[in-house]
């Protein structure tokens, strides 16, 4: 059995103790959350409010990283330095190479090992990705995201001043082209103009059409069903008109967990270093005996 | 460059032929095809009847097996024994363990790698039937292909007496169930009713639903395209009915040449051993600088 440690008990972080209730090769050890937040009366004895404290639960094999992406490089690097693996849904596409490098160099000189941006995109969807265009070289793929709400998109209102609670909806508008429905509830004398200013400044919508409205009470809207439909067309060989299409729709945080969870599994079967799910054998995100996996699946 | 020899030109060796063309890492060496085919004017140079031949060509690092999956088993262990790496679309569900496994003997033996049952099923959808099971634990999965001619069982109804020609098309009834559509052509004094009796018995068909119809010219009828939807209904943690479906319209022997050549590729990076593609990363199916793959696929 590998010892786990969840860092982070947000919606994430929640799920993934559900999934490790139903991995036969894990255990929970410990939590790891900030101080200030309710512990459920039943965690109590595996929760504590400091990282550098998860020794005391006993060895931890791997740490799930459940926290916002912005702080999961440096909680990696802290618990590789302790000796201890990780894993993350770290989901800033344009950081993550650089990011996946420095944990990598840290995993390396500590004897641990680490998987980045393994939650379902960037992470699962990343192997679909790259398995389409392995199948046709050349062509164009799209990934549509939703309707479904963006946690990330949704945390970035959230820090902006004068938010009480925001809700941010990805809407697919096709080709890989998505429009941001943004809803916000404000704190009492906030300007609705200065934070709609804000939001459209952000680097997370700067780039996508973004509607912002305000509403009374975010958390009547709130559903965390998401969705996303991949599609490539392209060229195998000489042959044109090669068609692929790979779609879901998931509770998100719960995908997100179970793919830390399957993650964390994949981990500790490699060599240390830092990881993307692509070059990871996808066997190795599976528990149970190798034969029996390949006879069953391939 | 890679140095690639291609193993039978039937319609995947063609196929494998056209990829190469396209794979920026690798170079063909040579073709192996039985005596007595026709040699095309423009490949008369890269030609052999015997695979004992093909060190003539130069070195060889990988041999793509384009042969009945029936003599793929002993053609890669001839060759792995010559020191030979080689990918292969072996196709039996029930006997690719155990031929993965003696296939690993010899490779580890002789410092060969392989890749088996590596075209698109078993081959890209394993994978994906791997990675479904990894974000749904429990649950149901369904694969359920065609409208498309299955190679397989053609074949096996040509070989039966009073056949001229066949095509058996393969009908998606859903939840993985298939209905046979075998379109005959008979030799003269030919009993349509015998004929039909050896296909309802045969071990290919003998499970599925499965009608016969003659025909004048089955050549008539042939088409390549082929179909699979693959879909997983299921529990990722606690939570329920987590939708997933994978489906794609393609040219069945240019998809299984490609992943060939992807599997060649993805062959010669890892150590000495025989793998199926759920035990290899998908980033080595690409080719490229994988800084760069990640960047762009994760």
């Amino acid at each position: 059995m590998k010892q786990i440690a969840i860092i982070g008990f947000g919606n994430v972080g929640k799920c993934a103790y559900e999934a490790l209730q139903s991995a036969p090769d894990m255990d929970l050890r410990c939590i790891v959350e900030a101080p200030g937040v309710p512990v459920p009366p039943s965690l109590s004895g595996l929760w504590t409010t400091d990282t550098k404290d998860i020794r005391r639960f006993g060895d931890v094999d791997c740490a799930i990283l459940c926290l916002p992406s912005r702080m999961c490089p440096d909680a990696a690097e802290e618990l590789m330095k302790m000796g201890v693996s990780t894993v993350d849904a770290f989901d800033i596409h344009t950081e993550i190479l650089e990011t996946k490098r420095r944990l990598d160099a840290v995993a390396k000189q500590h004897g641990a090992k680490g998987v980045i941006s393994a939650g379902w995109d960037p992470g699962s969807d990343s192997i679909i990705r790259a398995l389409m265009e392995a199948m046709a070289p050349r062509g164009l793929s799209y990934v549509d995201f939703g309707p479904g709400m963006s946690m990330g998109h949704s945390v970035a209102v959230k820090a902006i001043e004068g938010v009480e609670n925001a809700l941010s909806m990805t809407i697919p508008a096709g080709a890989g082209v998505h429009r941001r429905m943004v809803y916000v509830q404000l704190k009492p004398g906030a300007s609705l103009e200065k934070v709609t200013q804000a939001i459209l400044n952000d680097p997370y919508f700067v780039h996508d059409e973004t509607h912002v409205e305000q509403v009374g009470d975010v958390s009547a809207l709130l559903d965390m069903g998401h969705g996303v439909h991949m599609t490539r067309k392209g060229v195998s060989g000489n042959t044109h008109n090669q068609l692929f299409e790979f779609s879901m729709r998931i509770h998100n945080p719960a995908l997100t967990a179970q793919m830390l969870v399957n993650a964390a599994r994949a981990a500790l079967k490699q060599p240390p270093g830092c990881y993307s799910l692509i070059e990871i054998p996808v066997i190795d995100l599976l528990p149970g005996d190798r034969g029996e996996l390949i006879r069953r699946l391939v």
